[in-house]
């Protein structure tokens, strides 16, 4: 095989394998699990983009809790300032009463700090991952999945400013501080806040293909950046 | 005086000028005007904002509508696909309502194409205005502060992709295509979605300055973009 031929396939194999779609049956119903002082961006980035996906394939999205009823970004203890910059949402489902899904997505945010206010979370993402086709984390919603047991043996990353804090749950999993989000196997997990994003959108290349993804970008009119292009760790030090 | 002193006084106005904060009282009790159909990163990316801002500097954001109750991102025509991708909010206050503002939020999203159901919210604008520090919009939100007459004879900008369905209410505006948001005199305007970020940072550089503004950044790990950083005119053949 000449050269050109063996670089011509080769180019097309890393096509394949970064372009995406993947074969089979895609995924539809898709959850955000919700407790109080969840991250506003951390759900509503992910939100924009599974809304621009919808435009084009047949999806559905959830908000779940605990308890149902409404979910609030309002942190457990007061901010130093005395700023309410508080806003509540309707959530859909109960974890017990929730449908099948295919697709879970954990968010982080203030409120990941107190176990209790995250146990039922925890819980649910360990009860619910052996039936999902994909399981997601924004930012600090990486702690829950260390604290479930899901990432042990993974590579994963989470937020760059609360590293330390969110690394300590998960002794036996391969942390990647430098990225801007990481996937192994079917799990995706991201760095903080707006990383939610381009790991959403990443997961969208990697199921329905670039095609769908750049669609999703340009109408979000989003200056994505890649899997390894992280400068935040760098700025906090951890490499 | 020497051309390095010279240099010197011309760099330290420049850093004046772009870098804040202003003087004067900082604005602290800050609207978001809602109507059905609104876009979910129009309003929660600024928020998301906003909430880095809280932590350093007293403020407080509402959600208001004409109604009071709920308001949801559903658009008032069901996708093609029959995705359901909506999420509903609590708003806290009616335009009747509400409390005397500094700032005004309008967000973008489906519900702007049709005229009764933004009605409310352009009456609002127009009403509001005159006694704001700042009004703010995101993506297609400038139609409605351009159907509100408040941008006539002013520096606009807009969503890319929906470029002319918005600058169609707009012919004494001077709408601005290659620009990520655009500052005249206290309105902002900001390109599609995503925009609305870059938006309000920009604004809080130029209120609390770019320490405040950067530590927002940060927080978020926001891959932030300049004013006249935009790639989506082009893309959508408008320069």
């Amino acid at each position: 095989m000449k050269v050109a031929a063996i670089a011509a396939v080769l180019s097309a194999a890393l096509a394949a394998a970064t372009n995406g779609p993947i074969d089979g049956p895609k995924p539809r119903d898709i959850g955000i699990a919700l407790f109080r002082g969840w991250q506003p961006m951390d759900v509503f980035g992910p939100i924009e983009a599974l809304w621009g996906l919808g435009l084009s394939q047949p999806i559905n999205i959830y908000l779940i809790d605990e308890d149902g009823g409404t979910s609030e970004i309002k942190p457990l203890t007061p901010f130093a300032t005395n700023s309410n910059t508080s806003a509540t949402v309707l959530v859909d489902y109960t974890f017990a009463s929730a449908p099948p899904l295919d697709v879970l997505i954990v968010p982080g945010g203030a409120g990941t700090r107190n176990q209790a206010n995250v146990q039922p979370v925890i819980d649910y993402v360990a009860a619910v991952y052996p039936s999902l086709q994909y399981l997601i984390s924004v930012c600090t919603g990486a702690s829950i999945l260390a604290r479930a047991g899901v990432l042990d043996g993974k590579r994963a990353t989470t937020n760059k400013r609360s590293w330390a804090f969110v690394t300590q749950f998960g002794q036996r999993v391969r942390w990647q501080p430098k990225a801007r989000y990481v996937r192994d196997r079917n799990i995706w997990t991201t760095s903080g806040i707006s990383a939610g994003v381009d790991g959403v959108l990443g997961w969208i290349e990697y199921v329905w293909g670039s095609n769908v993804s750049t669609e999703v970008t340009n109408v979000m009119e989003w200056n994505k950046v890649g899997a390894n292009d992280d400068k935040f760790g760098k700025l906090y030090g951890l490499w």
